[in-house]
Parts: C-alpha cells; structure tokens; sequence
C-alpha cells in the first residue's frame, strides 16, 4: 500500500523511523521536516564537540562509514524527502494534513498524510532572570548552537566560564571547558549535590571531589538571580542568591544547562494527549491519542517501569530504540515499547558515572520502603595490575528484597556500565537482591574478580537486609564524626596495625584499632556501654567484626559501607 | 548447634564455604584440609604470574588488603582450622568420618563430621604418549606448579616453547610465554580452531589472526604423537602426526593445557552419585546423594541452564558463587545454585574474547534448529576519538527466536564483557531476539553508541529471521572466494567508489561496485540470471541493498555478515 508518512523532525527519531519504515514498505512515500538546517546528528555528542575531542561539527552528523547524512542522503539512500529549515505549524487531524512553513523563503503549504510521527525533541528550559538575554549565555541548543559555543571558546576569548546546572550537560560541558581549553569553570545548582535526582548524594560527593581535584569549582544550594553585563552588552558576571560579599562570579560565558522541556505545542493545538508536564501522551505502541499520530523521542512521556507510573526520560538511546519501533509500527507491525527504566552513563574528567532504576530519595518518594547499600571497592582481581576503583550502591525493597536501581562511580568507566547495564536488563523482570547475589559473570583476572562486584553487591545487601550487618554511610559517618566529643563515637578499627598508627595517633580518644584476627581474643578491651563505629579499608573486615561481636552479644553497632575507601574518596577529613 | 563440618580442599569453594558458615553459625566448628602446601589462591591468575605481571606467587594467595591467606589467617580471622600437606584417604559414610593423611609425617587419622564439603577441584589431563615423562614438560597444577614453569622461563633457558591446547588456559599461556618473555611459541591443538568448543570458527579465526599477528604459531588439526628429550632427559622436540618433512617441533619447554577432569575418586569410592564423566552429581542446593555431604567447584557436575542436561564447567567464578551457597546451606538455609550458562572472558594481547550460553555447534547438538548472525562494527559513537572494533555472534533458534547464546570478540574487552554479562543475566529467563532489539543500554558517546551493539545485533538477527535479509559468513564467503571462477561469484560492493577502486581494479570479473545511494537508478546494470553477494563495510548497507533488491524482484541474493570488517579481520585474501 502507498502511504505517505509524514515526520515532523529530523535529529534522532525521526530518521530511524524513517528509515525502518521505508525498509519495510519500500513503496511507501515518507516526507520528514525539520526547523533546522543541520539534521540526523549525535546531539549527544554536542560536549565532544565543544571539547574538540570531535574536531568537526560534521563528525556528529556523518555515519560510521563517513556519509554526511544531509537531505540528498537520505533521498539517496532511504528513498526519503526531508525538507530542512521547515517549520510544522498547525496538523489538522480531521483533514489529516500539516500546516509548514519553509522559514527561509516564508512559503506555506499543505502537506496530507496517512500516518504522522511528532518527533520534535525537546528545548532547554532558560533561567528567567535580568540580564538572561546578555550576549555569552548560551543554552546547549542543537549542533548550530554548540558551534556556536565551540567558536567562543576556541577564539580564546573566554577565561572564565560559568555552568548553570549539574546534571549531565551541564557536568559534561564543565569538563569540556575546563579540560580542554583550560577556562577557569564553575558549576551552580540550585540543589545541594550534582547529578541531582540520579545519583545519591554520597556518590554525588565523591564525583565532586573528583573534578573539583581538575580544578572545577562549584556552588551548590546556590540559585542564580541575574546576570551583569559589560559596556558591550556581553556577560560579565553572575549574581547568585548566595549573600556573602565578594561571591558573584565573574564569567565571559554561561552556558545554561538547566534541564529541557518536551515539545508538544504542536501536539496540543491538534488536540493530541499531552502530560500535565507537558509531555506527549503515547501508548505502548508509541501511538498518540489519535491512532494515525505517533509519538517519541525528548516530546513523549514513557511509563516508569519500576515505579509503574509516568517518567519524562529525554535520552537519544530511547530515542533511537522508539524509532525502529514507530518504523515497524507504521508498516502495520505490533511493536511494542514497554517503557524505560532510565539507564544513564556520564564521563567526567578520568571518572565515569552511571546508574539505573531509582535513587534512595526517588525510591522513598515512589512510596517504596527503600534502603540503599553502599560498597566501594576494585573492580577485578586484586592481584591484576590494571585494575581501577569502583564504587556501587544498590537501592532495594525491604521486605521483598526487589531492587529498585543502581548508581555507581568507576575509573574503569566501561566496568562499571557493563555492570549497570545487567542490572538494567533484569529490572523489569522484578530483579531480587538474591539473583544479585548469584549473578552468573563472566571472569578471568584481566576483567572482573571472582566474585565479582555486583554478586559481592547482592551479599552485602543480602546482608543488610537479614539483619546480619548494620552499615551506616559517608555522610552519616561525616555527621558523626563532625559531631565528636567526649562520648564518642568509638571508633573500631578492623584494619592491621601499620595501617591505622596515624589515626591512632591523631585521634586517640576516638579512633582505636584491634586488628579482625585479634577480636575474638579482645573482647574484653571494647566499651558495653556505648555504640562502636566499627570501620576497615572496605568494609569486609568490619562485617566479619560485627558479626564476632554481635555474637558476643553487643548491640550498639554499625560498620561503615565502603569503609576507608569510601571515606577519603568522600573527602571527608579524618 | 555446635556442628563439625569438614571440607576437604581449600582453594578457592572451600574457603569461600567455611567462611560463609563462619559468620550465619559462629558456634561451629570447621576443619578444612588440603593436599597442597598452598590454599585459598587465585588459580585464574596463575598465566598472569607465568608472565610476570603478577611478580610473586604470594599475590595470588594474598587478600585485596595484603593479608596472606594461609593457615594462621584462617584460624585468626574466621575461626577456621586448616591442614595443609593433609590429603582425605576415604569417607565412611555410615560412621560420617573421614580418614586422613599427613603427608610430610605419613601420620593417619580419622575426621569425624556432621557436614562434609567435597572441594577437591580438578586435574589437568595428561598425554599418554612417549616421551609424555620427560623433564620440562609441564602441566598447569596449582600455584606449586606454576612456580616452577616461572622458574624456567625467568632463568632464561627457553628459546621455544609448545604448548598442546587452545582452550583458555593455553592460550593464556601462550601470550604469557610470548608477549612477557619473547619465547618462540608455538599452539598445537587437535581439533581445527582455537577456543574450540566455546566460540565459533569465525570468531576464532579473527582470534587467531590477530595472535598470530604478536608471533604465536598455530598447528591446528594436529595432534602429538611422542615427545623425544635431549642425554640430559629433557623435552627436546615435539612430533605430531603432521607427517610432513621438518613439521616437528623444537622445544626447550612444553605445557600441556589439555583440560581438566574432576577429582571425583573419593566421591565413587565412597558410593556418592558419579556422572559418566567423572564430575559429582548435586541437586540444586548442592547437596549429593547423601544429604550430609555437599560438593562444588570443579568437581561437580552442574546443570546447563540452557539445553537443561549436565554440564561440566571448571570455572573459578562459579566455584566462589557455589562457596557461598554451600556455605549457607551448611547452616540451615535453603540457598539453590540453579546451574549455569557458562560465561567466560579471556585476554588474548591486545584483544579480548568472550561469550556466553551455547556456540552455534553446540546449539545443534543440543538439537536446537538454530541459526549464528554476524556482526563487526565499532563498539561506540563513531565520533568519539578512543573506539574499538567488536565482533559479536548471537545464536538464536529459529521460529521462536529464543536467544541461545552469544560470543565475541573486542579491542575493548570491559566493554565486550559488559555485553556478554547482560546476555548472561538474562539467558535463564528465556531471552528472545526481541528482547535483545529493545535492551535498554546505558548511552553517552564514551561507552556506546546511541543505538547499542547489542540492539544492533538483535535488530539485524531478528531481520534475518523474518527473511528480510539472507547472511553469510566470513567462512563461506572465503569458500565461494575460493572457488571463483568464470561463472562467479558476482560481488556487489555496495560501499563509495573511492572505498572500492583497488578491489575493482584486481579482480575486475568478480567484484563490482553500484554505492548503495545509486542501486535503485541502476538495477538494469545487474544480472538477474546469476546470484550476487552483497558486500560493505559492516553489513548496514548490503542489508539495505538486499531489500532494494529484493524489492525489485531479484531473487538470488546474500548479504556478508559483518561485511569488509569481518573479512579483513579474519585474514581473507581479497
């Protein structure tokens, strides 16, 4: 049957779909639009642009064969019509039609359709504040916006530089600007950690020290209240809510990274379901509303598949996975796409983050009774001489023992998402901590140890959950000892002798030390009146100790997940 | 309770099981014996301390804190006592005791047990052929063992070295030998490829290209006849049934890395459940025929999650998991160790191979009517400066596209065994091709790419199975390229001119050139009287070439897996 399919734009979406479509049903006529003049790139390659890791903005958009995937491209190529610098303006769903407008010229015309696929992403949220129209601010907007950044910034003009936002764009363009091209960069959030709502707060803590050791500063809890411009008209300066004298930020460029809202303009003219944040409403077959309209991309809501309910996920994996499922879809097929978990990954400077499924704070406001389990640790064979530190935490149900997600934090950036990437695959089948535990993983030396991370994960929660270990965390550890005083804590440490004479040293009212394999001989040395802080290099240790003393019938005790490792990766001060 | 459990072995299951039960019932009592002088090693890790990466043997042996795992630390730190150099003589099931031997004194005594755990491991198979005696022909045997094959090539005193098998641990070898020590080496294996058993003949050809590349020599499809020593009673040369002048092998040291068998004979003797093949029976709490003895590790026979019969897999990783289960059980829990798929990774030079579940060959003996899809494509975003090749192949049975297996090959190998350890994790639960298509992978342009390797995989297998696509091999291109002559094959290089000149230009009666973006305008140029092989880079444009094709009724068409990548990778002369 001849169709003609109509897609309203042209980034990520909508050519996968295109290209599906018109495999299936090479008959068939496909007419794809987009506002801008560039179409089928990497945005999320935009930061490696700006880097100049990718020293040309045509890398982002050519194919691994190094075709330029421009309009003559994919008429070539896929049989499709793109029209660039085209801009949808109404759809009328009774007529089937597309009201667009080629910007250039200002012509309009009626395009008729059978089937319509919105794939019109997303746009960043600006900060409306004075000064927020000054030249130097930029959102990360497109791959025309980010040449435009990319041109600032290699014309040497910019010394300082100010991020708004800690999420992934905003973390990734700091390490842009402050690895590469060496510009003085801060980071302001609003919220009290980076990576807000994806990762806990003690990873976000270590990440932070991470970079801030590259020479990133940030400001965090901080709002930005306007923006001071120079004689020029270009920015000069940031004005935070932060009162102290002397802390506005000088910058020659912002970058505003603040997260995006979907676009669904379009969609609710037409009268089309759309979220109450805005987002498109689709099914599970990617269909809006009206049956002859897909949707996907940055422009749909997806259904959580841990918490059951809506998620607005703008991720360009989705996006391309939904494109071959409105592809098959639109050649009659049933293809489905049940919803996401929201797998991420992010390289900052040498250290990589990642994460999957909800945080401790997302799982708690989900309504679930959540716990989260920290462990930091090599990641393969201690005895292998390149091996890296990682760090895991898993976020579960009590009771159930279902979990809910995990973040993580790695030198060895494609370990630690290898791991995230199993759990993500096994969230939706209502993944337990006991098959965590029992994991099956692939192992020689060179790339895991025998027991790998993720199964000594599952133990150490399974633990947890049993009651078996008390653990608290860096930040409740932190409290603690920020709060010491002549009660305590009593600080137990499991560690050898040679390893702890420092601490021993500097704090002997609070730190003390019986090695794990002399406790059971020195009971007699440890306070029943008062709580015991137990503590070791990973956390091993002082498990095995808390069960010793446990047995021996001491009541008041916690041992510290990740123990020392996690500790000074924190940067607490001990 | 206060219980005795006795475990005989100690090196990786049985410590692993003593200290689990250590801690759920520290009121017990364990007593763990071990022939060997040495206990709770890494036995994984013994190429690493051949090649010198791992420098002291004392490594392998140590904690990831630097505690020695010997006797003293098992009695200090988990109450455990161990007797080394003390081998088991017999079981009287009846009486639950077991008869020992001291083996530096010849002093005997008798054990009695509540529980018994059978942990004896495994032997390396011999040869039995003349000369099998002679000195400097080793076996790898425990971290003894190992020490003196690292005496001998750090004393300098081997030129040329042979080793006889190319599974795991003889390939490890042979790098270790070859890449540390510059030693002249040389592979012979019985059966026609590398790996043989646990990856398929493409992959293993790419294999063994790129090691032969480093300077390895393979004898594949040989088998050794005799080994012949120097007056002094030493190996000299090895000879093999290669009848050809001048096919023996000089040799100053051999390893015989043949396989292993399980050590099962006190488990017969004692009238507990033996398979055909020697290995312990368990139920799935790994429990034997007589519920106060458990067994695990590679002494035991398991169950193969997915063809459901036995299965014998002496794997480090699954011994560890199988520890804890035991270790549980001992105290009373119902933990199960549901059997295994069988993952593996090895590090081979630069390149890392690993895979998962049943090979293609396996699948069909399995009986499985089961189909392999090959491809080769980089493993992340193109645009991204550090990016390696990676070759996978998934088995898959046709008409219910039940995923089977999967295996690969990587210049990224955390990246390749991060995707084995998904399908891994997800192969029990009845993966099908679709589930791969629609995986959701962690995606930024450092790790992967924004449509997966592992989708990519899913997609172009699940086109296959629908017949929207005809595939072949590497193998059976190289069997057609081989046999070309005046009637074809005709090749279609459906890649840019400018890729494809020199091929046109040396072999202008066979290889042809339409880019894929022209196919459509020039279908008449193409016989309709003969098949045609499709060909590009990686397979995404002769898979798109195919369905124009087929679209305009040719009938005669297949498509190269993995395309110019995998042809070129595999050492195919074109």
């Amino acid at each position: 049957m001849q169709h003609h399919v109509v897609i309203i734009g042209a980034v990520a979406l909508g050519p996968k779909a295109a290209a599906r479509y018109k495999r299936l049903n090479p008959d068939s006529r496909v007419t794809m639009i987009d506002r801008g003049k560039l179409i089928s790139y990497g945005g999320c390659g935009i930061p490696y642009f700006v880097s100049g890791d990718v020293s040309d903005a045509s890398e982002l958009q050519t194919t691994a064969f190094h075709m330029l995937r421009d309009e003559e491209f994919f008429r070539a190529t896929k049989d499709v019509d793109v029209r660039t610098e085209t801009e949808a303006l109404s759809i009328d769903r009774a007529a089937k039609t597309v009201a667009v407008r080629h910007l250039p010229t200002g012509r309009e015309e009626v395009l008729a359709y059978d089937k319509l696929v919105l794939a019109m992403g997303s746009t960043p949220c600006s900060l409306s504040v004075p000064g927020a129209g000054l030249r130097g601010i930029h959102a990360v907007h497109g791959l025309e916006g980010a040449q435009r950044i990319r041109q600032l910034v290699s014309g040497g003009g910019v010394a300082r530089a100010v991020v708004v936002g800690a999420g992934f764009i905003g973390l990734e363009l700091a390490v842009a600007l402050a690895d590469l091209w060496d510009i003085e960069t801060t980071v302001v959030e609003f919220r009290d950690q980076i990576l807000p709502g994806v990762i806990g707060g003690n990873l976000a803590r270590m990440a932070q020290k991470q970079m801030q050791d590259k020479g990133v500063v940030f400001r965090l809890g901080e709002q930005v209240r306007s923006f001071e411009g120079n004689a020029e008209g270009r920015v000069a300066r940031v004005v935070t809510d932060n009162a102290a004298p002397g802390s506005d930020l000088d910058a020659d460029l912002v970058i505003v990274a603040i997260g995006v809202k979907p676009n669904s303009g379009l969609a609710s003219a037409a009268g089309l379901g759309v979220s109450q944040r805005g987002a498109i409403l689709v099914d599970e077959h990617l269909r809006t509303s009206d049956p002859d309209i897909y949707a996907g991309g940055d422009c749909v809501e997806l259904k959580h598949l841990i918490t059951g309910g809506p998620a607005y996920l703008p991720l360009g994996s989705l996006a391309n996975r939904q494109g071959r499922v409105i592809g098959t879809n639109l050649a009659g097929g049933e293809s489905v796409f049940a919803g996401a978990v929201g797998s991420w990954c992010v390289k900052l400077f040498d250290l990589s983050a990642a994460g999957t499924g909800l945080t401790l704070a997302a799982a708690k406001a989900a309504g679930f009774d959540a716990l989260c389990v920290h462990i930091s640790q090599l990641d393969r064979a201690h005895f292998y001489p390149d091996k890296g530190l990682m760090s895991l935490e898993l976020v579960a149900e009590r009771g159930t023992g279902r979990v809910l997600g995990m973040q993580g934090l790695a030198a060895m950036g494609d370990a630690l998402v290898g791991r995230v990437d199993v759990v993500a695959a096994l969230l939706p089948t209502g993944l337990t901590v006991e098959t965590v535990s029992g994991l099956e993983m692939a192992y020689s030396p060179p790339f895991a140890a025998a027991l790998d991370i993720l199964n000594v994960l599952g133990n150490t929660t399974e633990n947890i959950l049993a009651g078996r270990n008390q653990g608290i965390q860096v930040d409740e550890f932190a409290a603690l000892w920020a709060g010491r005083n002549g009660n305590g804590p009593y600080i137990l440490d499991c560690r050898e002798r040679a390893n702890v004479a420092g601490l021993l040293a500097a704090h002997p009212e609070h730190w003390h030390n019986i090695p794990q394999g002399e406790l059971r001989q020195r009971l007699d040395e440890l306070p029943r009146d008062q709580g015991i802080v137990l503590v070791c290099n990973t956390g091993a240790r002082s498990y095995e100790s808390y069960v010793t003393l446990a047995h021996a019938g001491f009541t008041n005790l916690v041992s510290v997940e990740g123990g020392m490792t996690a500790i000074l990766a924190a940067g607490v001060a001990v």
